[in-house]
Parts: C-alpha cells; sequence; structure tokens
C-alpha cells in the first residue's frame, strides 16, 4: 500500500469551483481498481489550504491513475487555481 | 472527526529510538476512547522523514491525548530527534 498526501492552497474566489471538480475526481478515482481509498481534507486553521489523503495498493495503480482521463483534466484545472506551490508525498507504512 | 497529519525529520541516529518510541507511542494511544486511528508511515523519498496520520473523535479527545502520560514523556524526546522543525496540521473532512 503507498499512502499519498497531497497539499494545495485554493484562492477564496476557486473554492466553489474546485470543490465542484474535486467532487468529481473523488467518485471517479474510487471506482478505480487499484484505489483503496480517496478522501478530501480542509485545514481547521486555513482554510484555503485542502488535502488529499489518498491509499493506493502499488505504483502501478497510481501510474494507471496519473494516465486517467479524470486525473489528466482535473488536476491542471486544480492547480491554476491555486496561490501557492502544491506539495504531494508518497509514503509506506511503517506501523 | 478531526484529522491530524504530523510530521517529523528523525536524524539517521536516531531511528531506531525513535521507532521503538513510537511504538509505544502508538499503541497507547489507539487504546484512548477517542482515537479513531493512529498510523506512522515513512516518505519513500526521503527515509528521514516520518509522518503521524491521526483520527480522533472531537478536540476534547485531542485535548486528552495532549495529557496523557505517553504524550507528554514520549513526544519531547521524539521532537530531540528531529533535523528541522516538526509541522502538524489539524483537519477536518471535506468529502
Amino acid at each position: 500500500m503507498i499512502k499519498i498526501v497531497a497539499e494545495n492552497y485554493i484562492k477564496e474566489e476557486h473554492q466553489k469551483e474546485f470543490l465542484k471538480l474535486t467532487k468529481e475526481l473523488i467518485i471517479l478515482s474510487r471506482e478505480e481498481a487499484g484505489n483503496i481509498s480517496y478522501h478530501l481534507y480542509q485545514d481547521i486553521q486555513d482554510p484555503s489550504h485542502y488535502t488529499f489523503v489518498e491509499e493506493w495498493q502499488n505504483q502501478e495503480a497510481i501510474d494507471l491513475h496519473n494516465q486517467t482521463k479524470h486525473f489528466t483534466t482535473i488536476v491542471p484545472q486544480i492547480k491554476s487555481f491555486t496561490s501557492k506551490p502544491s506539495r504531494a508525498v508518497k509514503y509506506k507504512e511503517v506501523q
């Protein structure tokens, strides 16, 4: 299992559109065979700070996800809404 | 539910001790009534980068956790092992 924690800072004027697009992204990503879970969280202290926490079966599942239509069309739109650099970290479970 | 993502960068010479202490911290934290889940992950690209992903029922559960003996004794030791500033973010679930 690989866990991804992907952080984005969304400009206030784009938050509504961001939430609409992420809803679609999340529904379609959860339907992928290699996905274990896919959730979106909002920072309690900084409402512009949104973080995806995703679990994938393996790197192959992530590679396939990155090639899907929903990823290649929605993620660039999300990036265009950001106010500062995004950050994504891939993790393996320790305990 | 509140999700905490807490990142620590651990000096190489302290990794063994860090993993021993976190094992204890995780076991005892999972036993707390207000805890939903408590896991530790390691960055695949940077093995010194460890991140706790925790789920708590509410802020009261986090306040109680922060007062437990395992938290007040183990967390300062973990902080003494770090090579750069730690970071913790509290999130609410969006979708």
